[in-house]
């Protein structure tokens, strides 16, 4: 493995290939299916490479009767061992291919499988915010591997991804930062066709469309035409010029991304214009050609004074989008980040995500650990995103969790989905930690099939990455499960987010952001903190449909930990525990600083049971966890006894 | 003006001479004095330029009484007009020169002149923070005008830049940063040489000495050696080597400007030796050339644990350089800033400034307004400058001043002088605002003669920079002699310091360094705030003679604008005027704001006074100061109020 310029991640089947010397032969057939398709093709070539040692006949055969992009695996043992992978379509073919593997690979018999499954969600999307000058805007893992100063690289390493990509169902790639700069606006020009082609045959080999980040106001900085407003006719006929040229050279485009109006992005706001007329005037432009518009719901006052109590940055998205429900062509999806504010560890559900009922809408995660520790601390998030999945929106009376909303069972939109911004880079494990793999994975899974619990992603992730026996296999998957609450113990409590140190976000700073122009307070005093966004406050909660509004307007009802999400609460407020509010924050700090130095105290038992070049990265993320953790824990006690001037009840040492 | 790339600054005679079109007859003479001398002609030169429109006889006089770079200049009207210019050498005759012509400009008749002075510092010193990529650290006031792109420039404007230096009496510039990295580390190499020569000729044609910052670990760095250990027979040798090409190529370098073991640059801690091994070894090296090594005491802990009380950032100077007092060679000079910390609005002068004896020493403070307002905000330095001249050491019974110490009168030191931190880069106007330029005169004319009062200095670069009315000059002088103290009161109050955006040191963040590595800290809780200094705390007052040691140490005693730098205090502590601190504190903050607003108002007096280039300039920085203003009055007072719970007594808006 060291001789190679990176890693296989869960597909590492050489390692595994060598420890059993045997030769086998596969015997593949097809009913129904070309063996020429591109896809099929991937889907023969990734058996052969993962079952070389075993004697097995594969038939690839057409179901019409399975819904796009699903898969049934049925093996038996009729004289030879074999397996029929059912399927559609092609894509459905592919990931029954994948499933065979990850089935021998975590230990199951080929000839006992009898798995059908339908993907989820119908878009399962990866947002890459790498820049052309190779950079990655919140990027942990070194730098972009499609993107050297300003060139598009393929190579191998392409391959390799859009591999890893389809084995975990994503059938939809952005490759470029929503932030479309410099560089990044000329990607719809012939500068960049001829490599766009090439990086989108070698995804559509693997059953994903490529999508691009779009710049609103390209007809401004390409075009050279004086305004960008969607309604002029000059600016709808540049567009009908451009995207003829584009899908003129890349056909198989799946379509854009656009972060317009948000954090200094041009936007049809500009113009006196709705969120609607900007993503309805490129998605007519690009009907024909079959492409979609993926329209993001970021959009906020990011120049708000902190003096302005009244305003209230979780509310933007609602406010900006719930009244244009109904107004959007249906080849526009929504991308509704999970919560209101931006990725913290803990935060409600987006009222927007089934607060939103007549429009196509995709729910937005991120595995880049941006504001959950940079891919140095542990912090495993399908445990998160379940409980968005799982929630009950009651936006009708069943089918109505944000799973049902953005799969498009809920209200039977055209399209849905999941997308999350991606955590590689051209690091050589891809992901900087090698424990961060397990979010990469995990997505992917998750989205394909939204029942699977977060432990079993995990021990699945567990066994095909590292093999271990059972006891350190369980430990793993524990330490992973409980990483999430272990990092949420040491930060900020209860919802509130934020406290992290500006620009960089890894590390405290209690009142880094309280004085700010982002919208991100807990107005903490000498009495309490936290923000009242109930209808006697910025009416947040409002936003719910019944009876969460209720719910989480009353501090006795709202669940605890977001109770400084919606309430200003004073510290000796009692919690369900007995708790005083401010003895909670002493508690759970001291106590995720412990668990932090217990997860690197665990790690060490791995040692000779992984790679040594795995053992050693993930020791060192530790110990910078461990120190991470006690700064988290100790500024953020300090803070809040240097205000309260409540101490600690256990008398423990606050600076 | 506007047809040029940059001003004149306050020797500006072209527009001047413009309103009087006389024209007149300037005779020179020499006695005693080479016609021909570099420094000679360059004054000729600029009498002919300033004076062009009268009748004078002007005559240069060697007189041997005089001392070192001291003039006398006695006019007379005897039949023609004539002046006298008298000196025992070059540069006296060159300041002697600028001394009649600012004279002229500031309306004294020429004829009546008596006026003889000697430098109070021998050591007249600019630092400037460029670095060759044309970037300047703390700069202001747009690039370097030394450098682009790694490479010298040499023009015009470098011409001009020696005559504004040598007119307020400034004789050696050090035009590299004391960061020496990247190309910097370069500047002792052939690569430079050539441009260097001619930089340095073109100082000496007005009288100043180049100086370089140097790496200390350019025996790696450049000589490819393993180490850098000043006592290391090899390293040694090296130096010796290449101080001889140094010399050989650069024969009138005055020496070398050294930051070591400071914020992360190499030193001589690294091979357990001294400040002054290091010292003493390059010195030794270039004595045999005339040489002086100039050595800075900025050497303190970064990377100090916030919850560690003990350690003292303000201590450091004089603990790492107060033992070693002696030990250092006659061609070393250590450079001590002002305070203890770095450049606040207001500290305590450093005690190792007279608490060395029998060291040469030199102040160092900083007109580039890195803490005071970044040349947005007005901050006229000159009034703190005075107050450190003025401050008595007790370091012995007479003669016991900073002003004392630093000129060599207190000890008898073989070198003294004043060296600042310059506010200027290749701007228009060379130093951002307009008006931050009275501090770049003003350190000039200060460290030339530290007799010169605040407001003598203000008067006469208002005078000679715009030339108003005299109800105008008034107001321009009074703005800029209480700046400063309203740019004190609406940032940290009574000493502390700090409080500010952390690496931009721009606006305010008050626990932007509270819980960082840097040493700067303010201590506050729900009770008071400030940093124990007395010898129940840190100590550091005890390193001052009595009774100044004494005076610190005791709340009672200690100056009230210094009470939080050396005492925790609590927020219903008396001050002197009958004001809680607490209410100090709001009534100080709403008062800085409302006075950066009176400044505001004020500047639209001078609309069609000033020119209009000038106006606007001006205007627009005094309208973000009065935005600065604001954000630090409500977020110093906010901080304090959630944190005390103690209100206004006045019931103003806190947030």
């Amino acid at each position: 493995m060291a001789d190679n310029k990176w890693t296989q991640l869960w597909l590492d089947y050489e390692s595994k290939l060598q420890q059993n010397e045997e030769e086998g032969e596969v015997g593949i057939s097809f009913d129904g299916f070309d063996a020429e398709n591109r896809v099929i093709q991937s889907a023969v070539e990734e058996l052969m490479r993962a079952l070389s040692d075993i004697n097995l006949t594969i038939e690839f055969k057409k179901d019409e009767t399975l819904a796009k992009e699903a898969f049934s695996v049925v093996g038996s043992l009729d004289g030879d061992a074999n397996v029929v992978i059912s399927a559609s379509d092609e894509n459905g073919a592919l990931y029954g291919a994948f499933q065979v593997i990850r089935s021998r690979y975590t230990g199951q018999g080929l000839t006992k499988l009898n798995i059908t499954k339908a993907p989820s969600n119908p878009l399962r999307m990866m947002n890459h915010w790498d820049n052309l000058d190779g950079s990655i805007e919140r990027g942990y893992s070194g730098n972009s591997f499609f993107y050297v100063n300003n060139e598009i690289e393929i190579n191998d390493r392409t391959v390799d991804y859009a591999r890893f990509m389809a084995s975990v169902g994503i059938n939809g790639i952005v490759i470029n930062n929503v932030n479309v700069k410099q560089a990044a606006s000329d990607l719809i020009t012939t500068r960049y066709f001829d490599k766009l082609r090439l990086l989108s045959d070698i995804f559509a080999d693997y059953g994903i469309k490529l999508y691009l980040s779009l710049n609103f106001a390209s007809p401004i900085e390409l075009g050279g035409l004086e305004v960008c407003d969607p309604l002029d006719d000059g600016v709808i006929s540049w567009w009908k010029d451009k995207m003829k040229e584009v899908y003129d050279n890349l056909p198989n485009l799946g379509g854009f991304l656009v972060k317009a109006d948000s954090e200094g992005r041009p936007g049809p706001f500009t113009y006196g214009r709705t969120q609607a007329d900007g993503a309805n005037m490129l998605a007519d432009v690009i009907a024909p050609y079959g492409g979609i518009i993926i329209w993001r719901c970021f959009v906020y006052n990011c120049t708000q004074d902190w003096r302005d109590t009244k305003t209230d940055r979780a509310r933007a998205g609602y406010d900006y989008f719930k009244d244009l429900d109904g107004q959007y062509h249906d080849n526009v999806i929504l991308q509704i980040k999970n919560g209101p504010m931006d990725f913290q560890i803990r935060e409600p559900i987006s009222p927007l995500l089934g607060g939103l009922t007549k429009t196509n809408q995709m729910l937005e995660v991120q595995i880049a650990q941006e504001y959950t520790g940079h891919q140095i601390d542990l912090c495993y998030l399908i445990p998160m995103f379940k409980e968005i999945l799982g929630f009950k929106t009651y936006c009708q009376e069943e089918n109505d969790t944000v799973a049902d909303v953005i799969s498009t069972r809920a209200f039977g939109n055209k399209l849905g989905g999941m997308a999350t911004v991606i955590n590689t880079g051209n690091d050589y494990n891809w992901t900087g930690n090698y424990l961060a793999a397990a979010n990469l994975y995990g997505f992917g899974r998750l989205a394909f099939d939204t029942e699977l619990s977060a432990e079993v992603i995990a021990r699945e992730w567990v066994r095909l990455s590292f093999n271990l026996e059972k006891d350190l296999e369980d430990k793993l998957v524990q330490m992973l499960l409980g990483s999430r609450e272990t990092y949420e113990k040491y930060t900020s409590p209860l919802g509130i987010g934020w406290m992290v140190t500006p620009q960089g976000h890894y590390g405290p700073s209690v009142d880094g952001y309280e004085y700010s122009r982002w919208g991100t307070y807990h107005r903490a005093d000498h009495f309490g903190l936290g923000v009242d966004r109930t209808d006697k406050g910025t009416g947040y909660a409002q936003q719910y449909y019944q009876p969460n509004a209720d719910m989480y307007n009353d501090p006795k009802t709202c669940p605890e930990n977001l109770l400084l999400f919606f309430h200003h609460i004073p510290y000796d407020w009692k919690l369900k525990s007995g708790q005083t509010l401010i003895q909670y924050i002493y508690d759970s700090h001291f106590e995720g600083y412990a668990e932090a130095k217990e997860l690197q105290k665990s790690w060490k038992e791995f040692e000779g049971k992984v790679p040594q070049e795995v053992f050693d990265c993930v020791s060192h993320r530790f110990e910078m966890q461990v120190a991470n953790a006690r700064e988290w824990c100790d500024q953020v006690n300090s803070y809040f006894y240097r205000k309260s001037a409540v101490a600690d009840e256990k008398g423990r040492e606050i600076f």
